[in-house]
């Protein structure tokens, strides 16, 4: 099935109103105190208003994690070597990465995308161990041009859209995201200094640990990309075409995959979120579908989620990426699941009600 | 299995420094930026030290959710009729509350246990849907006396440990507490203001949901409580008698039980955490084998956890109970384990590592 962008972003339907005053109501005749189960409830009623039904299913979870390499990284942006996006590539397809073990727990399975890897992972493909998407061996360094060209900013989106897709008909009733790539905290801190108009210093953090000297390079770097490439602000896909990276595309199309869909989609931390906030402006309905797993160390992260109005579930000084955010948050996303489809109202379950804390709608 | 508290409190040994260091250095070689998991790796290396093991398991997971009723009720110092303690008992067995859920979420089992609720639960207890520890029919009103005997209250220590001992044969690889019981915060904050010596003004929230009125009430009822009884501060066991509740010392002997067994120990919210405080304050060391569950929304838990130096995993805004905390936390524990059982070093993954961001111990 190959959905076109503008088709996919016309699509996309916002909460149905009614679903959700439907799920709120019984949520509020649960036999427990009022709204006792704080956000848990506010994440069943998404789920019910989601999926239309007050016995939302959320069963084969898929974390998709999408690899993709930057050539930014010439410029000393980070402390890994470049290679290491190809290594974990190879960790996670061989089982023994962070985001194998986490999503292990939540009964998820990962699907690894390989977006823009700078090497040949073909029979990796071939294998049907990771789905190749790729768009080519790494991007431009964005400190000297485009990091891509406008119609590979659109293939990435629509190769995000694709993925989606195919997962959702495979039967996939959550999603999460999930990157892999050395680097990529810098096209995401500067698609987001681009979208908010923030300065450049206030939202660039330290990645996998550069120390002060290399911080400094890489703001100045991100700055002088900017300058350089002069993105538009009012449009997303010149924004990560200039200044974004082939995983955040693939990651802001998968988001919009899922809400054309109607299946929810788990946020990850700092580079997926700078998908969610593409996949924002391009359709500002899509925030309806996501949920933002965690907080992540990444400081900036923090204005990425207020520029997208979303609380975290959690926050655990996590910043590893791959998904490991989205995974951890996806039981609590079940749990949710479980809480508007199980659980008994007072009427039900024959217990007494103060009448002062009936719920009113 | 029979043990006595002073036993027991004097067998619980504080976590194996050799332990904890051997798995710091173990997380710190996998491949990924260094601790770049947070708090997830402090909950392994805690796992890890706990069962002197690098491949720490967390199978069988059980969420026991004390149940009890309290005397005090008569001071109108609730929102809810005290016969909900014993419809909720019903909706546990039956499957439709709120832990049930979210245990199922968890793949955890609930095991509701009669403290001293104040029915006759023997039918429950003879068909083996709940475990009978009964104390009596509820606590005394301790605005007129103490809420039981320092007999009852060494009993109910010693009926948590009991559980805690039966599950650890069953099997049992990770405990959770919970509480049911009308009324209990008010015991509650009265044990918080007794060991902390805080204002029993800047302890006491709405638990349920109390009006304004009925908060000054709540307050005035534990001031002349504690005026009353005059619990001794330096001695939990009689803080527990006069101002205590059945089920608090259950879930109290229920850590301790598993601090002796050397069983990882989730601790809900605002009841259990002052359960947590009186084992503490028995066996200091047991604090080693918490984990802190969640933040609740009964705004004096963060006192509690302070005074535990605990961390919370969550904060949700939250205020059930039954254990429902305790069982959402069970699956970022199973993940916490996960990760240092199954992620791979540096080494063993064929990744590069930056040596700056090497580890030295």
């Amino acid at each position: 099935m190959e959905l076109k962008l503008d088709v996919v972003v016309k699509g996309i339907e916002p909460l149905s109103a009614d679903w959700r005053r439907r799920a709120r109501a019984y949520l509020s005749n649960l036999a427990i105190p009022l709204w006792s189960l704080g956000q848990l409830l506010d994440l069943a009623e998404q789920l019910a208003a989601i999926k239309q039904t007050l016995k939302p299913s959320v069963r084969n979870k898929v974390v998709v994690t999408m690899a993709g390499d930057h050539g930014v990284v010439a410029e000393g942006v980070s402390t890994c070597p470049q290679d290491v996006t190809l290594q974990m590539v190879y960790n996670f397809v061989a089982g023994g990465a962070g985001i194998n073990a986490i999503a292990g727990a939540a009964g998820a399975r990962v699907v690894v995308v390989d977006m823009g890897v700078a090497a040949d992972l073909d029979e990796l493909a071939r294998q049907g161990k990771i789905i190749s998407c790729k768009i080519g061996r790494g991007t431009g360094n964005m400190a000297r041009g485009p990091a891509m060209t406008r119609e590979q900013a659109v293939q990435t989106l629509e190769a995000g859209i694709g993925v989606a897709g195919q997962l959702v008909q495979e039967g996939v009733e959550l999603l999460g995201t999930g990157d892999m790539g050395i680097g990529n905290t810098t096209p995401s801190s500067a698609v987001l200094a681009v979208l908010t108009g923030l300065p450049v210093r206030e939202v660039t953090g330290r990645g996998t640990g550069i120390d002060d000297e290399t911080l400094d390079r890489k703001i100045g770097v991100i700055e002088r990309a900017l300058e350089l490439n002069r993105p538009d602000r009012g449009d997303p896909v010149d924004v990560l075409a200039k200044v974004g990276g082939f995983e955040i595309g693939g990651i802001a199309g998968l988001i919009l995959g899922a809400a054309y869909f109607k299946v929810p989609v788990v946020v990850d931390g700092f580079i997926s979120t700078a998908g969610a906030l593409l996949a924002k402006r391009l359709a500002p309905q899509a925030v309806d579908y996501m949920i933002a797993a965690h907080r992540s160390m990444e400081f900036a992260h923090r204005q990425m989620l207020q520029e997208l109005s979303l609380r975290p579930l959690l926050d655990l000084d996590m910043r590893l990426g791959e998904g490991t955010g989205a995974a951890l948050a996806m039981n609590i996303v079940e749990a949710a699941a479980r809480v508007i489809g199980e659980m008994l109202t007072f009427e039900a379950a024959g217990v007494a009600r103060n009448e002062s804390l009936e719920y009113t709608p």
